[in-house]
């Protein structure tokens, strides 16, 4: 008989949360190779966004704040040059909190693919979690199975990584001042938090140097790779003793890029580790390689988007081969389209954040254009959109949640 | 029984050729829409590059003449504003002709994705066609099923269009005097040819103001998307009377972008269309769009690099954002773990054009760091290839065509 | 913010449980269309399989109790020749018994596919969920992604399809009299189950004329359909009014075809319901029909074993055009092949009733040889099993749980 | 440049055409190991079958003569015991004949899946090939990408394998006298063929002992295994020196299953082989094993289609797990869907035969009751054909091709 001598779940570790990437952030737990534990996440925020119709929380978030990591976690064994081998076995919502959120942030506060070209407000979808799926009542019509990943994972950087990136990133600011959005955060001690005891100086010093977590780095980190999903194995390279992993920016979908910020979620993940010694230079690993999931929703039919690096702000300019350009091209191409069925451009922008969409890189050899491509999975509506003779049904879909003042 | 009476293969159109994008360029030959109809096709550099175990064919190879492109074909009933639907139905070698190619391009002739990192000599690989299967000598230990399709496929633009192009295209050749590749190739008459008998003044302003053929443009072009394959469905815009269409540059397989060329071949190409009356309004048609073929080789395990917008140059240099940067930092990733397996740079450079691995955006929106992921297919290697404790089997296989001089 | 005000859970139902078919078996809750709930299920047995390393328990198993189902649950406003919309959200085990086991059953006691061509004797393996993934301690070698599904579901009968379901298997048990195991098993007060207070004769009817729960049947039953999974759409004939909804047999994942039970677990399913009135004769419903879950586990390289209908006994027998026959030769042809690699002959059985494995008809129309096809999965392999020149590699996988007596 | 020096195509062989397995039938062609070759295929019929309006041809087709086999070939080092590995590298049509045809055959001229429950009366579709999708004028409304292989690809037996086929086969017949169709098809002289040069008394013992070609047996055959397709890899068992391959019944396109003959086709087959020394023995071969190609048409959404072993000529019967059974019912079930469609029950069957259809066994251990699916991909279909509230939509699809005297 299943009795409970026999039944023993995966340990969950309600962990320590942390908000900056620091050497010196000490580990909150240790695990065993091959050990299997949960970690429980809150989203990304720190609880800052709520279910409700209003995108006054998106407008007035704290994002000094951000993100909120769980971790670290040291895995016994790993040292520098290793490879941490992490398995994500699983990825889900809390039972009790069977939604999630995409936000179109502002301008000044967040910005997002387009912030400059819309001259972002803050908008929102909220996403009911029915199993597998997601749906918005901001956003009808759609319906699509999650490919829940962590936004954000990593190993804790030297101290010599470390530097490395401030001064990177610190010359990119020098060299763009007064860029709007900022073009990198520097470290800050404003928000900065480590939810351990630490010695003052050791809390001060991480607070003062510690990096930020917006970008992905040589480390992992904020990658948004929605490959990385619930099955996925991936090898890091280790930077300090105990490798010091930490995750969170869980999402329940997300597309080949967050617009504006996937279907953000709190939760658990659940996860394995193991090590293999002198990984980094075994597999030449300078940034971080995974195997995907064989679980991944499969939605084949799709409708695909073509952008070329032109035009980018309705100029005509011509970029020199930019894939970023061309990027966005596709999207606005597929927003353009989705706004002939009758969903608004807000709507159109958070449904490309959440939605398993796919962007390929076409050609960035074809001086000047970089061409990419950009899948809409035909599956997830539920109408038929494709090209017909006699045009596309608009339809009524409303609107998503936008400010309370109106401001769109 | 079956007999000649009831056997009526599809025509074949051996077409005219030519190679730049002009309205006054007269169509070759006028199709009904619902007609199935086959085009021959030359290689895009007609026939410069041999089956042999040199590469200097690639090192001197004239790329004035490029592309060397089948049409145009006029549909009737097409007009401005129309929506051209293609449906490209198979595309295939010439049966006497099982090869085709993949090049290094030298740095002052033809370049390529890695031109300026590599310093790049010439180089190639010959591929053989066997049924779906591609492998070559020159790159022992993989076989790959081929997503074949047109490189090259447009409509022809209007005077208008061809302006804007020009116009666009000088601004940045302008702005950026002297760099080595150019950054964009102007209208110029040496090389230019159109295969038809034409008035002297006609031909004069077609090759003085011809567009040249290597970038994708709004009409479609060199997009060199390997999803536009056999089984594919595309919708173009129509720009003249007749529409226009071309068509070169046939690919047997390529990967989420060429970085030097893609298995390059002459064949046939079958087509079918139709027309969607006002399909540019109806569809917002900015660029093509077009849904991709049922029929694609499905290799579903993969090993994912990631690449981030960080230190091309090995100067460790912080990029804004740009997903172009963060592809060839995923893709030299990849090309440094495939010689940890024993390929030389310019096999795994090679193969990475040639075989059918897919690139996805990761995230353009973390600042500053533009996430990019390259996947490389499993099933196309003879061996394992997977990261494993022990580390990676190096194996000798030998080396591409170089220079008959050595040089790499 | 996410307070408990806006984080509204799904509502779980702990249902009572039944073990027969009967319309008289009363409704134990009542859910309106389009709401989602989850049910709880323990596995098929009732518990009576443990997680240790004996197959006492599988030998020793009532048989008669079995299947234990949730339910029945009325859907307002079904009523009989409505169809029966119902999404299976999700599948999972309880977060505090992530493990399931797979048997096989003693020819005298529950048979299975080779009950009788093997003389079976009870064996099984235990299966630890990690995530999305199952291993099992008995079975080493092996990993793969569930695709969990219900393998028994299915709406109530009405008094006269019940009464044809008797008639019918009656008359089948009496053409194969002494057949051991039976052809099928009929309806016996002995076990019987419905955990509700009911009138004793309404009790004593249901137990007396309920159908067992062993084949599936028009109203879907236990039809061990593994594509019927998490994600999926069924559309179910009505018969009484509410419809009467019952699930259980909860499988964490299985082949196409459980040769001898799957992986068996207890767990929670989420399900939402809706009606489309008359869809019995809009749809020709004599079965259910579905659309399969967008989430399936791909693994897309398979190694296919051909079986076709002769010699299943080894004495060269020709049946005719026997789709069964046929089927049991490819999987004696498949587990052969496993037993080349170091499997036992147990292990090589519970495998292919446990692995996602897919069976596909290919021919049942060249008399007198059905064709049927077996394909297994080459990723779920830690090593490669592939022919190669060189043979097979046989490793020591040592043995499943077997009884304690020790007989195989 | 491309010379023909360095083009040099694959041979094509213009093979003996042979319509019996036999031992003695000599090699018509010998390869080595390794080399790529061509053989022209007719159809299976040898022709008989016209691309017309009329199934006349199918209700006379004179069925002694088939099937058409183009060999054998041998393959230098082949010896009994040996495995010869197939790879089929491509299936296509010849240029000049791009269309094919399916056929419902007479109760008492070929039968087919249905034929004693439809009573059936010739009837056939005719498809044209357009590049990698089929049409047909027959059955208005899809389209789809075919699969191509051959329906009929095996090794000679040896005398003591083709005297046990024979054996067994009299046997079947022997214990079902007077069946219509007859249940198996012994060696009979009349329409025996073997297109080579024979001693008399050869020729007289082939034509008198040689197998039918119908049922695919232990050397493979005739499988129709629509996964055998362009692209796979194959291991057969060699029973004689030089293993004597043969191959023919070109399908383009079938479903798991041809009900009554999939698209057939007269074609060209590129094949490359190897041998396995001893392989019988290393991998337990008892009848070929394949690696499926990684080109197959993907269409991921699907209606399924359930089906259980009851009543299959509408008398309510029970049959004891009989797959073939409820593989019926579930083909049954989908043509009542297509019926409500708008197709006519001929057209129905036809289209079954000819698309991509899978069909998974479910379960065959739930006694009495095999459980069998069949799975309609709705990309295949040019309308939305999902069940839907307010029902199916019917439109007129007419009709296929029927006899000249109008019997249906």
């Amino acid at each position: 008989m299943a009795t409970a001598a026999n039944s023993v779940p995966h340990p969950t570790i309600i962990p320590g949360l942390h908000n900056r990437w620091h050497p010196d952030i000490p580990a909150f737990a240790t695990v065993k190779p091959g050990q299997v534990f949960k970690l429980e996440c809150i989203d990304w925020t720190g609880a800052q966004i709520g279910n409700n119709d209003s995108s006054d929380d998106i407008k007035d978030v704290d994002l000094t704040k951000i993100h909120n990591l769980s971790g670290p976690i040291a895995v016994e064994g790993a040292e520098p040059g290793d490879c941490l081998v992490v398995d994500i076995l699983d990825v889900t919502p809390f039972e009790k909190m069977p939604w999630g959120y995409t936000g179109i942030f502002e301008l000044e506060n967040g910005g997002g693919l387009f912030a400059r070209e819309f001259q972002s407000k803050a908008a929102k979808a909220i996403w009911d979690f029915h199993g597998v799926y997601a749906s918005s009542r901001h956003i009808p019509g759609v319906r699509f199975a999650g490919v829940s990943h962590p936004g954000l994972i990593g190993t804790a950087p030297s101290a010599e990584l470390l530097a490395t990136w401030t001064e990177r990133e610190t010359g990119l600011v020098e060299a763009n001042p007064g860029a709007v959005p900022p073009v990198a955060l520097l470290p800050v001690e404003k928000g900065a938090y480590v939810g351990q005891d630490l010695a003052e100086d050791v809390r001060k010093k991480i607070y003062a140097e510690g990096a930020r977590t917006i970008p992905g780095r040589e480390h992992g980190g904020n990658c948004d790779i929605k490959n990385l999903s619930k099955g996925s194995r991936c090898y890091f390279p280790v930077f300090i003793k105990g490798a010091n992993l930490s995750v969170g920016d869980l999402h329940f979908s997300q597309g080949d890029m967050s617009f504006c910020g996937a279907i953000e979620m709190a939760g658990i993940i659940t996860l394995q580790t193991s090590i293999i010694k002198g990984g980094v230079e075994k597999f030449a690993l300078k940034q971080p390689i995974f195997l995907p999931s064989p679980v991944d929703p499969l939605y084949s039919a799709k409708l695909v988007f073509e952008g070329i690096s032109v035009d980018l702000h309705g100029d005509g300019k011509q970029y020199d081969m930019d894939a970023t350009v061309a990027y966005k091209q596709a999207a606005l191409n597929c927003i353009a389209y989705l706004m002939k069925l009758g969903y608004t451009r807000e709507q159109a922008y958070l449904l490309l954040s959440a939605a398993p969409v796919e962007s390929h890189i076409g050609a960035i050899v074809d001086s000047p254009n970089a061409c990419v491509t950009l899948a809409l999975p035909l599956g997830i509506f539920q109408n038929d959109i494709l090209p017909r003779d006699e045009g596309l049904t608009k339809r009524d879909f409303g609107q998503c949640a936008i400010r309370s003042d109106g401001v769109v």
